[in-house]
């Protein structure tokens, strides 16, 4: 039986029309090196037609083709997340950050036709615009010196120049809900990245769910500091619900310095935001230094690693200020879990479910898989790879098929840990990091953890490490503190009163400090490389 | 290009399934004579699997068959909500206090099999019982003496003896987001009753957007006092968005009178409530009269018809409640408009938009269509008829097609009223009650309301009668107070200051009373009826 609802696509260009007059006069300030310049959405949805028109007319994009952008957050940016999707394109977003190689390496793979560039960007552009193959035109946002681009052999255009005198109105075409809108790779620390590709639909449910209370609460009064930059996971979908609740947004631009960051939050009055942590410790020590308070940012949510509780209680005890915690990847647009305490929990219960990763909403649904792929239950105790389905969780990567990170159907995230039965997710490994010893699963980071708060070890690493019996044994790797001495076996015997005798490593080493990733993180991977070539003095007991 | 999103159906069972785990600890509170009796989202999970298999094993349902309900508000009317559409039937609200014959035509028309009564309700059923024709099995939930069914033929059941020993989870099969979920009769005026058919991305769509900051904003923490009845545009979808949300559910039963309520207020803690405006009044003019107070409840969403600013502000006053007004229909799932003012609006101008119908979310696109159908602008002056679209709004009647109701597929409301630029409806009449005078409307209420408010004047109503050059209108019916005196030509000129001269009756009549319909709103059919009988004194000024 079928039912007799109207068959309305959900669709990007609805939420512009909706926001551009029911919050015609919400704002969207960005800031500069001179204070905010302010837009209203009303000027955001005039605004956004005529970069359509311009994208269409000028610079000739049809259909599907894919529109990138290398930009910070601001504006501009935010108008080219609509007008790209509801012209019935594809927006792109360019991770600045990655190498030239991979930047390089997307472009291409995504086909990227135009590439809209801030004024200040254009020296990093430059330096990989000649190996993007298919694009044909760059549109400089703002003030910036060209020059460096025009080796490129491309098209320049200067993004005022082609919005003016375009019509402030747009026929925005009707398409399939299931039509893409935006895409965004991801960077795993081996292989080619690997794209994204949002839709209209997916992107339209996930901005509902970003507003509803038991996710970030947003609504029309609302302040959105949107730290987490644009070309990272769409902004953690900011952008879009702050235009289906009507908050305002406020854009740090390249200004993502914590005396930068202080001064967009008294000019702007932002009461939320959203950042990575270590923009938060960063901002603590700011203040802690200076004195200065943000007394109108009441919450923050934080992602994209674990955040320490040192962090979330600094903040709320000093400056009144909520961290939630959350989860969420690329391939989960990213919205996963929030951690929300339950309702009526107070004091250390509270605590403790906000430390966790948090808790699913109806519209991802959430499992553990065991070392052999069966499911395990969601007991708190049980260890699984987490994995997620729902409507804006990926189910591919584009023309990129890589069975291997599905599970019959499910996504799986790669990421470790427990679900408690009332749904709250704790991750402790990642799964390429967990060691598989004999069908069961070691976390690293227990162990890393319970060594590190040894009186003698400065810093620890555990890793697998091949073994003949158990597929993979834990191998220690230890940095003792200056003038501090422990044996293998003492080390060992700490251990074996915190964690189960079969979790014990026999194998240890002792360095003078662990390898670390760029990003400050231990380096698994040279420890494991360094082991497989015999580089490391190894104990075994 | 397609985007890499799963294709994950949006479905009633996915909800049950999250909340069951999610939200396992919250309530669902059902009124007794005795007081509340309490059941958690676990336990509705678990009874909502036993219903399903009672349904399938024992009574036969399959596919879409329609399971009809006749039924309060309680717990085991929540499980039937949950039960019917995850096993893929369709779920059927008959409303209790329709016309007899009404009903009976409701249930053939719908071809139920299966009808749910409360022990309460059975002498009521018992009435219309042997015309359903196609209804094989009736099952009473809770006590009742089951006498005065048993003439109909049909087999007899008892709930809790169908659960009992039924397996408490279920293997929800997977459809289409797209079928029939439920269904709901409106009843016009003229005419038989309607069919509308929800989807299980209608309601799931719906769910999301009542929970939302800008229409109830709903979490965890809130308990929701019900009383709209789940026979009624599916109470304002609240019990499926209170399983999306956790939000716990205070359910009134048959006890619906304002003494009882409070009770049910000081028991539950109850903090937001949905009724229609007469159960206000009812509950307003109870608390003053007996000094009680209800501090818990700090919200109530009033919706059905439009809510007297006064019964607004006496709430606000003298209760601290806060009285949200809202429009929907049957039609609209039902939620449409709700008036939150815009941020930043205080005082005055805060109170303006509050009393307006307030401003669809972007689910529900609105425009107005004046007296030739073309479509007016949302200035705040142009009168139209309100026209909505969207993904939870009925683009159709079950094997009733109607076209008339809809323009371009869009559902025509039948509401006649203004928008402002930034959204917000204001309703003034009933398009079957407008006067339709040489291609412009002239609105009845409002010349109602003028004529009321001179001091001679008790009651006055305004319909439109027949003229040869204008096509209609308008004919003022007038009852003067008590010892007052006032001629047409005096209220005719009284008139004249306050409206444009070309909307001036020229046709009067005096009356003792204006005719009132069942549910005391002005009879203008019967006002017309009697001008075309003759039977008036009319004089034509």
């Amino acid at each position: 039986m079928r039912s007799t609802m109207q068959e309305t696509p959900l669709g990007i260009a609805t939420l512009l029309r909706f926001a551009s007059t029911a919050y015609s006069g919400s704002k969207v300030h960005t800031v500069t090196a001179d204070g905010l310049r302010t837009g209203t959405f009303a000027e955001v949805g005039a605004r956004t037609a005529q970069l359509a028109h311009a994208l269409h007319d000028d610079l000739g994009i049809r259909g599907d083709q894919r529109v990138a952008t290398f930009m910070w957050n601001n504006q501009e940016h935010l108008e080219t997340y609509f007008a790209v999707p509801s012209m019935g394109a594809v927006l792109h977003t360019l991770n600045i950050r990655l190498y030239p190689d991979q930047i390089t390496y997307i472009a291409n793979h995504a086909e990227d036709k135009v590439v809209l560039v801030d004024g200040s960007l254009i020296p990093l552009l430059a330096r990989v615009l000649p190996g993007f193959e298919t694009v044909e035109h760059v549109v400089v946002v703002g003030a910036g010196d060209t020059a460096p681009l025009e080796q490129a052999g491309k098209r320049i255009h200067h993004y005022e120049e082609l919005l003016a005198g375009k019509p402030t109105s747009y026929d925005w075409p009707d398409f399939a809900e299931t039509d893409a809108a935006a895409m965004c790779y991801t960077s795993g620390t081996t292989g080619n990245p690997k794209g994204v590709v949002y839709s209209h639909r997916s992107i339209y449910l996930h901005s509902m769910q970003v507003t509803m209370p038991q996710s970030f609460q947003l609504n029309e009064a609302n302040r959105v500091l949107t730290i987490v930059p644009m070309f990272h996971a769409m902004a953690w979908g900011i952008p879009y619900a702050a235009l289906m609740s009507g908050a305002s947004l406020v854009m740090p631009d390249r200004f993502m310095q914590a005396p930068a960051l202080v001064r967009a939050i008294h000019d702007s009055g932002a009461d939320f935001a959203g950042a990575v942590p270590t923009i938060w410790s960063d901002l603590l020590n700011h203040l802690d230094a200076t004195g200065e308070k943000i007394p109108t940012l009441k919450r923050a949510v934080v992602g994209g690693s674990a955040v320490p509780p040192a962090l979330m209680s600094a903040f709320e005890e000093r400056y009144d200020m909520r961290i939630i915690h959350a989860w969420g990847m690329t391939e989960t647009s990213p919205l996963g879990s929030v951690s929300q305490p339950p309702a009526g929990a107070e004091g250390e219960r509270a605590w403790s479910y906000r430390v966790s990763q948090g808790r699913f909403p109806a519209g991802v649904q959430a499992r553990l898989a065991g070392p052999d792929g069966a499911i395990v239950p969601n007991d708190g105790e049980a260890v699984g790879e987490l994995e997620v389905r729902g409507p804006w969780i990926t189910g591919a990567y584009y023309r990129d098929e890589d069975p291997e990170r599905f599970h019959d159907g499910w996504l799986r995230t790669g990421d470790v840990g427990t679900i408690t039965p009332d749904g709250y997710l704790t991750l402790t490994d990642r799964e390429k990091d967990v060691i598989k010893s004999g069908g069961e699963w070691i976390s690293s980071v227990e162990l890393e953890n319970h060594l590190m708060a040894h009186p003698a070890v400065a810093e620890a690493t555990v890793v697998g490490v091949p073994d003949p019996r158990w597929q993979e044994r834990p191998l220690a790797a230890v940095v003792l503190r200056e003038g501090a001495e422990a044996t293998p076996v003492e080390l060992r015997e700490y251990l074996s009163g915190l964690i189960p005798k079969w979790q014990l490593p026999e194998r240890w080493t002792f360095l003078q400090a662990v390898p670390k990733t760029s990003v400050g993180k231990f380096d698994k991977k040279e420890v494991r490389r360094a082991y497989a070539a015999g580089d490391l003095e190894v104990t075994v007991l």
